[in-house]
Protein backbone atom coordinates (compact mmCIF):
# COMPACT_ATOMS: atom_id res chain seq x y z
CA UNK A 1 0.00 0.00 0.00
CA UNK A 2 1.64 3.44 -0.67
CA UNK A 3 2.00 6.35 1.29
CA UNK A 4 -0.60 8.28 -1.46
CA UNK A 5 -2.99 5.62 -1.36
CA UNK A 6 -3.11 5.16 2.64
CA UNK A 7 -3.42 9.15 2.88
CA UNK A 8 -6.94 8.51 0.18
CA UNK A 9 -8.13 5.74 2.06
CA UNK A 10 -8.22 7.61 5.65
CA UNK A 11 -10.17 10.65 3.66
CA UNK A 12 -12.16 8.11 2.39
CA UNK A 13 -13.30 6.80 5.78
CA UNK A 14 -13.51 10.31 7.10
CA UNK A 15 -16.28 11.36 5.11
CA UNK A 16 -18.34 8.30 5.22
CA UNK A 17 -17.41 8.05 8.97
CA UNK A 18 -18.28 11.55 9.59
CA UNK A 19 -21.18 11.39 7.81
CA UNK A 20 -22.54 8.44 9.50
CA UNK A 21 -21.75 10.02 13.18
CA UNK A 22 -20.66 13.45 13.01
CA UNK A 23 -17.46 14.83 13.65
CA UNK A 24 -17.18 14.91 16.96
CA UNK A 25 -18.74 11.57 17.58
CA UNK A 26 -15.88 10.16 15.37
CA UNK A 27 -12.43 9.59 17.10
CA UNK A 28 -9.28 8.83 15.45
CA UNK A 29 -9.68 5.60 16.48
CA UNK A 30 -12.44 4.45 14.50
CA UNK A 31 -11.13 6.22 11.15
CA UNK A 32 -7.52 4.61 11.36
CA UNK A 33 -9.59 0.94 12.49
CA UNK A 34 -11.63 1.23 9.07
CA UNK A 35 -8.65 1.42 7.14
CA UNK A 36 -6.59 -0.93 9.40
CA UNK A 37 -4.06 0.90 9.30
CA UNK A 38 -1.98 1.91 13.25
CA UNK A 39 -2.88 5.37 14.54
CA UNK A 40 0.54 6.53 13.94
CA UNK A 41 0.14 6.47 10.34
CA UNK A 42 -2.69 8.79 10.97
CA UNK A 43 -0.18 11.60 12.46
CA UNK A 44 1.91 10.90 9.41
CA UNK A 45 0.01 12.36 7.35
CA UNK A 46 -2.46 14.92 9.36
CA UNK A 47 -1.57 17.33 12.37
CA UNK A 48 -4.32 17.10 13.96
CA UNK A 49 -8.29 15.72 13.72
CA UNK A 50 -9.05 19.79 12.75
CA UNK A 51 -6.49 19.49 9.41
CA UNK A 52 -7.97 15.60 9.16
CA UNK A 53 -11.70 17.16 8.92
CA UNK A 54 -10.46 20.01 6.63
CA UNK A 55 -8.85 18.35 4.03
CA UNK A 56 -12.22 15.30 4.48
CA UNK A 57 -14.52 19.02 3.92
CA UNK A 58 -11.97 20.31 0.62
CA UNK A 59 -11.80 16.47 -1.38
CA UNK A 60 -15.94 16.57 -0.86
CA UNK A 61 -16.57 20.19 -1.91
CA UNK A 62 -14.04 19.39 -4.90
CA UNK A 63 -16.14 16.75 -6.08
CA UNK A 64 -19.43 18.28 -5.50
CA UNK A 65 -17.81 21.55 -7.80
CA UNK A 66 -16.49 19.12 -10.31
CA UNK A 67 -20.09 17.44 -10.72
CA UNK A 68 -22.15 20.86 -10.69
CA UNK A 69 -20.09 22.75 -13.24
CA UNK A 70 -20.88 19.28 -15.54
CA UNK A 71 -24.26 20.05 -15.22
CA UNK A 72 -25.01 24.03 -15.34
CA UNK A 73 -22.20 24.56 -17.71
CA UNK A 74 -23.78 21.98 -20.47
CA UNK A 75 -23.88 23.97 -23.16
CA UNK A 76 -26.24 21.72 -24.91
CA UNK A 77 -28.87 22.39 -22.33
CA UNK A 78 -30.80 26.14 -22.02
CA UNK A 79 -29.60 27.51 -18.47
CA UNK A 80 -32.95 26.52 -16.89
CA UNK A 81 -33.30 22.64 -18.57
CA UNK A 82 -29.52 22.47 -17.00
CA UNK A 83 -30.83 23.68 -13.77
CA UNK A 84 -33.38 20.58 -13.65
CA UNK A 85 -31.37 18.35 -15.22
CA UNK A 86 -29.06 18.46 -12.02
CA UNK A 87 -32.04 18.82 -9.40
CA UNK A 88 -33.33 15.76 -11.37
CA UNK A 89 -29.72 13.85 -10.70
CA UNK A 90 -29.29 14.97 -6.75
CA UNK A 91 -32.87 13.68 -6.29
CA UNK A 92 -31.93 10.23 -7.70
CA UNK A 93 -28.80 9.92 -6.08
CA UNK A 94 -29.96 10.53 -2.95
CA UNK A 95 -32.98 8.13 -3.37
CA UNK A 96 -30.56 5.72 -3.98
CA UNK A 97 -28.93 6.21 -0.83
CA UNK A 98 -32.44 6.48 0.67
CA UNK A 99 -31.62 9.62 1.78
CA UNK A 100 -30.16 9.25 5.36
CA UNK A 101 -27.20 10.34 5.61
CA UNK A 102 -27.82 14.30 4.33
CA UNK A 103 -25.21 16.14 3.15
CA UNK A 104 -21.78 16.23 4.67
CA UNK A 105 -21.87 19.92 3.97
CA UNK A 106 -25.03 20.59 6.35
CA UNK A 107 -24.12 17.93 8.89
CA UNK A 108 -21.08 19.94 9.91
CA UNK A 109 -22.83 23.39 9.64
CA UNK A 110 -25.09 22.62 11.92
CA UNK A 111 -22.81 20.60 14.31
CA UNK A 112 -19.38 22.78 13.61
CA UNK A 113 -20.68 26.11 12.62
CA UNK A 114 -20.80 27.24 16.16
CA UNK A 115 -18.17 25.35 17.65
CA UNK A 116 -14.87 26.05 15.21
CA UNK A 117 -14.61 29.17 13.68
CA UNK A 118 -12.11 27.50 11.13
CA UNK A 119 -14.95 25.18 9.88
CA UNK A 120 -17.36 27.56 9.43
CA UNK A 121 -15.35 29.95 7.77
CA UNK A 122 -14.27 27.35 4.98
CA UNK A 123 -18.13 25.70 4.85
CA UNK A 124 -19.06 29.24 4.16
CA UNK A 125 -16.61 29.38 1.39
CA UNK A 126 -18.44 26.72 -0.11
CA UNK A 127 -21.84 26.94 0.37
CA UNK A 128 -20.95 30.37 -1.22
CA UNK A 129 -18.97 29.08 -3.99
CA UNK A 130 -22.16 26.96 -4.86
CA UNK A 131 -24.64 30.20 -4.75
CA UNK A 132 -22.03 31.70 -7.14
CA UNK A 133 -22.50 28.68 -9.74
CA UNK A 134 -26.48 28.96 -9.27
CA UNK A 135 -26.45 32.06 -9.32
CA UNK A 136 -23.99 31.84 -12.92
CA UNK A 137 -27.01 29.60 -14.53
CA UNK A 138 -30.23 31.66 -13.12
CA UNK A 139 -28.45 35.06 -14.95
CA UNK A 140 -28.09 33.07 -18.02
CA UNK A 141 -31.28 31.46 -17.55
CA UNK A 142 -32.64 35.72 -17.20
CA UNK A 143 -30.34 37.06 -20.48
CA UNK A 144 -32.29 33.67 -22.57
CA UNK A 145 -35.28 35.20 -21.39
CA UNK A 146 -36.21 31.60 -19.26
CA UNK A 147 -37.46 33.43 -16.08
CA UNK A 148 -38.97 36.69 -15.12
CA UNK A 149 -36.55 39.90 -15.70
CA UNK A 150 -37.44 40.95 -12.08
CA UNK A 151 -35.88 38.03 -10.25
CA UNK A 152 -32.90 39.23 -8.31
CA UNK A 153 -30.85 35.98 -9.30
CA UNK A 154 -28.77 36.08 -6.44
CA UNK A 155 -31.33 36.36 -4.11
CA UNK A 156 -32.77 33.54 -5.74
CA UNK A 157 -29.89 31.47 -6.07
CA UNK A 158 -29.18 31.44 -2.15
CA UNK A 159 -33.31 30.54 -1.68
CA UNK A 160 -32.58 27.63 -3.80
CA UNK A 161 -29.78 26.46 -2.13
CA UNK A 162 -31.15 27.04 1.49
CA UNK A 163 -34.53 25.31 0.70
CA UNK A 164 -32.53 21.99 -0.62
CA UNK A 165 -29.93 22.08 1.89
CA UNK A 166 -33.67 21.63 4.53
CA UNK A 167 -35.26 19.39 2.08
CA UNK A 168 -32.26 17.42 2.82
CA UNK A 169 -32.11 17.52 6.72
CA UNK A 170 -35.99 16.86 6.56
CA UNK A 171 -35.51 13.71 4.39
CA UNK A 172 -33.07 12.33 6.98
CA UNK A 173 -36.03 13.14 9.97
CA UNK A 174 -38.72 11.40 7.76
CA UNK A 175 -36.68 8.87 6.04
CA UNK A 176 -38.19 9.38 3.01
CA UNK A 177 -37.22 11.35 -0.14
CA UNK A 178 -40.34 12.94 -0.52
CA UNK A 179 -39.23 16.39 1.16
CA UNK A 180 -36.62 16.14 -2.20
CA UNK A 181 -39.23 15.54 -4.82
CA UNK A 182 -41.53 18.05 -2.89
CA UNK A 183 -38.79 20.53 -3.23
CA UNK A 184 -38.60 19.84 -6.98
CA UNK A 185 -42.03 19.99 -7.84
CA UNK A 186 -42.46 23.41 -5.75
CA UNK A 187 -39.03 25.14 -6.78
CA UNK A 188 -39.74 25.31 -10.59
CA UNK A 189 -44.09 25.82 -9.90
CA UNK A 190 -42.35 29.25 -8.99
CA UNK A 191 -40.62 29.87 -11.92
CA UNK A 192 -42.83 30.99 -14.29
CA UNK A 193 -41.64 30.34 -17.43
CA UNK A 194 -42.05 33.18 -19.07
CA UNK A 195 -40.66 31.46 -22.41
CA UNK A 196 -41.97 28.29 -23.13
CA UNK A 197 -39.60 27.36 -25.77
CA UNK A 198 -36.44 29.47 -25.39
CA UNK A 199 -34.68 27.83 -28.42
CA UNK A 200 -37.44 29.57 -30.88
CA UNK A 201 -37.76 32.97 -29.37
CA UNK A 202 -35.60 34.50 -32.44
CA UNK A 203 -37.22 32.84 -35.00
CA UNK B 1 -34.66 25.01 46.09
CA UNK B 2 -37.91 21.89 45.29
CA UNK B 3 -38.12 19.43 43.57
CA UNK B 4 -40.26 20.65 40.38
CA UNK B 5 -37.54 23.75 40.13
CA UNK B 6 -34.35 21.52 40.07
CA UNK B 7 -36.25 19.24 37.57
CA UNK B 8 -36.82 22.72 35.83
CA UNK B 9 -33.94 23.99 35.90
CA UNK B 10 -32.43 21.01 34.90
CA UNK B 11 -34.28 20.91 31.39
CA UNK B 12 -33.54 24.14 30.40
CA UNK B 13 -29.86 23.81 30.74
CA UNK B 14 -30.15 20.97 28.82
CA UNK B 15 -32.01 23.11 25.89
CA UNK B 16 -29.37 25.46 26.56
CA UNK B 17 -25.73 23.12 25.94
CA UNK B 18 -27.61 20.81 23.23
CA UNK B 19 -28.35 23.98 21.39
CA UNK B 20 -24.99 25.05 22.04
CA UNK B 21 -22.85 22.18 21.69
CA UNK B 22 -24.87 19.12 20.05
CA UNK B 23 -26.00 16.07 22.05
CA UNK B 24 -23.51 14.08 21.73
CA UNK B 25 -20.90 16.61 23.00
CA UNK B 26 -22.75 17.70 25.82
CA UNK B 27 -22.45 14.88 29.19
CA UNK B 28 -24.73 15.22 31.97
CA UNK B 29 -21.70 16.37 34.07
CA UNK B 30 -21.97 19.48 32.08
CA UNK B 31 -25.97 20.09 32.68
CA UNK B 32 -25.09 19.18 36.61
CA UNK B 33 -22.71 21.35 36.40
CA UNK B 34 -24.76 24.82 34.93
CA UNK B 35 -27.79 23.91 37.57
CA UNK B 36 -25.12 23.36 40.45
CA UNK B 37 -26.24 20.00 41.70
CA UNK B 38 -25.27 16.48 42.37
CA UNK B 39 -24.98 13.92 39.37
CA UNK B 40 -27.40 11.92 41.33
CA UNK B 41 -29.41 14.29 41.13
CA UNK B 42 -29.94 13.79 37.85
CA UNK B 43 -30.81 10.27 37.78
CA UNK B 44 -33.43 11.51 40.33
CA UNK B 45 -35.31 13.23 37.93
CA UNK B 46 -34.23 11.04 34.68
CA UNK B 47 -34.01 7.36 33.80
CA UNK B 48 -31.32 8.35 31.16
CA UNK B 49 -29.38 10.92 29.13
CA UNK B 50 -31.85 9.65 26.67
CA UNK B 51 -34.79 10.32 28.60
CA UNK B 52 -33.38 13.39 29.76
CA UNK B 53 -33.41 14.53 26.15
CA UNK B 54 -36.67 13.65 24.56
CA UNK B 55 -38.04 15.49 27.61
CA UNK B 56 -35.70 18.78 26.81
CA UNK B 57 -37.28 18.19 23.13
CA UNK B 58 -40.88 17.99 24.46
CA UNK B 59 -40.52 21.00 26.37
CA UNK B 60 -39.21 22.53 23.61
CA UNK B 61 -41.93 21.55 21.40
CA UNK B 62 -44.77 22.26 23.60
CA UNK B 63 -43.25 26.25 23.73
CA UNK B 64 -42.76 26.58 19.98
CA UNK B 65 -46.40 25.21 19.32
CA UNK B 66 -48.19 27.17 21.49
CA UNK B 67 -46.26 30.37 20.03
CA UNK B 68 -47.20 29.22 16.77
CA UNK B 69 -50.72 28.97 17.95
CA UNK B 70 -51.04 32.10 18.80
CA UNK B 71 -49.99 33.65 15.44
CA UNK B 72 -51.58 31.15 13.20
CA UNK B 73 -54.88 31.48 15.03
CA UNK B 74 -55.19 34.87 15.44
CA UNK B 75 -58.55 35.69 13.93
CA UNK B 76 -58.24 39.51 13.95
CA UNK B 77 -55.48 38.79 10.73
CA UNK B 78 -56.41 37.29 7.77
CA UNK B 79 -54.39 33.83 7.24
CA UNK B 80 -51.79 35.41 4.98
CA UNK B 81 -51.27 38.46 7.53
CA UNK B 82 -51.16 35.95 10.08
CA UNK B 83 -47.91 34.14 8.45
CA UNK B 84 -46.50 37.29 7.41
CA UNK B 85 -46.72 38.30 11.03
CA UNK B 86 -45.31 34.92 12.13
CA UNK B 87 -42.47 34.56 10.07
CA UNK B 88 -41.62 38.89 10.85
CA UNK B 89 -41.65 37.97 14.47
CA UNK B 90 -39.25 34.18 14.00
CA UNK B 91 -37.12 36.84 12.10
CA UNK B 92 -36.73 39.03 14.90
CA UNK B 93 -36.01 36.88 17.49
CA UNK B 94 -33.19 35.10 15.75
CA UNK B 95 -31.95 38.22 14.79
CA UNK B 96 -31.66 38.83 18.48
CA UNK B 97 -29.63 36.06 18.79
CA UNK B 98 -27.42 36.60 15.82
CA UNK B 99 -29.39 33.20 14.48
CA UNK B 100 -25.91 31.44 16.15
CA UNK B 101 -27.94 28.53 17.80
CA UNK B 102 -30.03 27.38 15.15
CA UNK B 103 -33.35 25.89 15.99
CA UNK B 104 -33.28 22.24 18.57
CA UNK B 105 -34.96 20.61 16.30
CA UNK B 106 -33.50 21.10 13.20
CA UNK B 107 -29.90 20.66 15.08
CA UNK B 108 -31.25 17.53 16.46
CA UNK B 109 -32.51 15.94 13.18
CA UNK B 110 -29.21 16.52 11.70
CA UNK B 111 -27.42 15.16 14.54
CA UNK B 112 -29.76 12.25 15.87
CA UNK B 113 -31.96 11.15 12.59
CA UNK B 114 -29.39 8.22 11.81
CA UNK B 115 -28.29 7.74 15.43
CA UNK B 116 -31.00 7.11 16.90
CA UNK B 117 -34.61 5.87 16.08
CA UNK B 118 -36.51 7.06 19.01
CA UNK B 119 -34.76 10.79 18.62
CA UNK B 120 -35.91 10.18 15.28
CA UNK B 121 -39.15 9.36 15.23
CA UNK B 122 -40.42 11.95 18.09
CA UNK B 123 -38.39 14.48 15.91
CA UNK B 124 -40.40 13.92 12.94
CA UNK B 125 -43.70 14.11 14.70
CA UNK B 126 -42.52 17.64 15.71
CA UNK B 127 -41.80 18.40 12.55
CA UNK B 128 -45.44 16.84 11.36
CA UNK B 129 -47.17 18.98 13.63
CA UNK B 130 -45.60 22.08 12.36
CA UNK B 131 -46.52 21.60 8.78
CA UNK B 132 -50.48 20.35 9.59
CA UNK B 133 -50.68 23.98 11.49
CA UNK B 134 -48.72 26.08 8.47
CA UNK B 135 -50.90 23.57 5.91
CA UNK B 136 -54.47 24.94 8.25
CA UNK B 137 -53.41 28.52 8.34
CA UNK B 138 -52.40 28.48 4.22
CA UNK B 139 -56.41 26.06 3.89
CA UNK B 140 -57.84 28.95 5.31
CA UNK B 141 -56.02 31.70 2.96
CA UNK B 142 -57.28 29.21 0.25
CA UNK B 143 -60.48 29.66 1.00
CA UNK B 144 -60.48 33.41 1.69
CA UNK B 145 -59.00 33.59 -1.88
CA UNK B 146 -55.58 34.84 -0.50
CA UNK B 147 -53.85 32.33 -2.64
CA UNK B 148 -54.05 30.66 -5.83
CA UNK B 149 -56.97 27.87 -6.01
CA UNK B 150 -54.72 25.00 -7.62
CA UNK B 151 -51.65 25.50 -5.05
CA UNK B 152 -51.56 21.83 -2.82
CA UNK B 153 -51.55 23.56 0.62
CA UNK B 154 -49.95 20.59 1.97
CA UNK B 155 -46.86 19.90 0.17
CA UNK B 156 -46.46 23.88 0.25
CA UNK B 157 -46.48 24.05 4.37
CA UNK B 158 -43.71 21.23 3.85
CA UNK B 159 -41.77 23.20 1.52
CA UNK B 160 -42.09 26.17 3.95
CA UNK B 161 -40.84 24.41 6.51
CA UNK B 162 -38.11 22.54 5.55
CA UNK B 163 -36.90 25.86 3.45
CA UNK B 164 -36.86 27.70 6.75
CA UNK B 165 -35.02 25.67 8.57
CA UNK B 166 -32.52 25.44 5.44
CA UNK B 167 -32.55 29.09 6.15
CA UNK B 168 -31.41 28.79 9.62
CA UNK B 169 -28.54 26.29 9.00
CA UNK B 170 -27.42 28.74 6.47
CA UNK B 171 -27.52 31.88 8.38
CA UNK B 172 -25.34 29.84 11.63
CA UNK B 173 -22.69 29.18 9.08
CA UNK B 174 -22.72 32.80 7.36
CA UNK B 175 -22.75 34.02 10.88
CA UNK B 176 -25.19 36.91 9.71
CA UNK B 177 -29.44 36.67 9.53
CA UNK B 178 -29.84 37.93 5.97
CA UNK B 179 -30.66 33.96 4.52
CA UNK B 180 -33.92 34.87 7.14
CA UNK B 181 -34.51 37.94 5.69
CA UNK B 182 -34.05 36.26 1.71
CA UNK B 183 -36.39 33.36 2.67
CA UNK B 184 -38.85 36.26 4.03
CA UNK B 185 -39.27 38.12 0.90
CA UNK B 186 -38.16 34.88 -1.55
CA UNK B 187 -41.29 32.78 -0.22
CA UNK B 188 -44.18 35.72 -0.45
CA UNK B 189 -42.98 36.58 -3.51
CA UNK B 190 -43.73 33.36 -4.45
CA UNK B 191 -47.71 33.34 -3.29
CA UNK B 192 -48.94 35.65 -5.66
CA UNK B 193 -51.53 37.46 -3.85
CA UNK B 194 -54.40 36.77 -5.95
CA UNK B 195 -56.37 39.35 -3.95
CA UNK B 196 -54.76 42.46 -2.70
CA UNK B 197 -57.15 43.11 -0.28
CA UNK B 198 -58.91 40.25 1.15
CA UNK B 199 -61.18 41.97 3.68
CA UNK B 200 -62.85 43.58 1.03
CA UNK B 201 -63.40 40.90 -1.34
CA UNK B 202 -67.22 40.51 -0.44
CA UNK B 203 -67.90 44.71 -0.29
Amino acid sequence: MGKQSTKELLLEAGRTIFLERGYNNSGIEAIVQAVGVPKGSFYHYFGSKEAFGLEVLNRFAECLNADLDVYLNDATKSPLERLKCLVEARCTRLESQQCRKGCLIGNLSQEMAEQSEVFRSRLNEIFTGWVDRYAACLQEAQTAGEIPDDLNVREYAEFWLNSWQGAVLRAKTIRSTSPLRTFQKVIFRFIPEIALEPANRGS
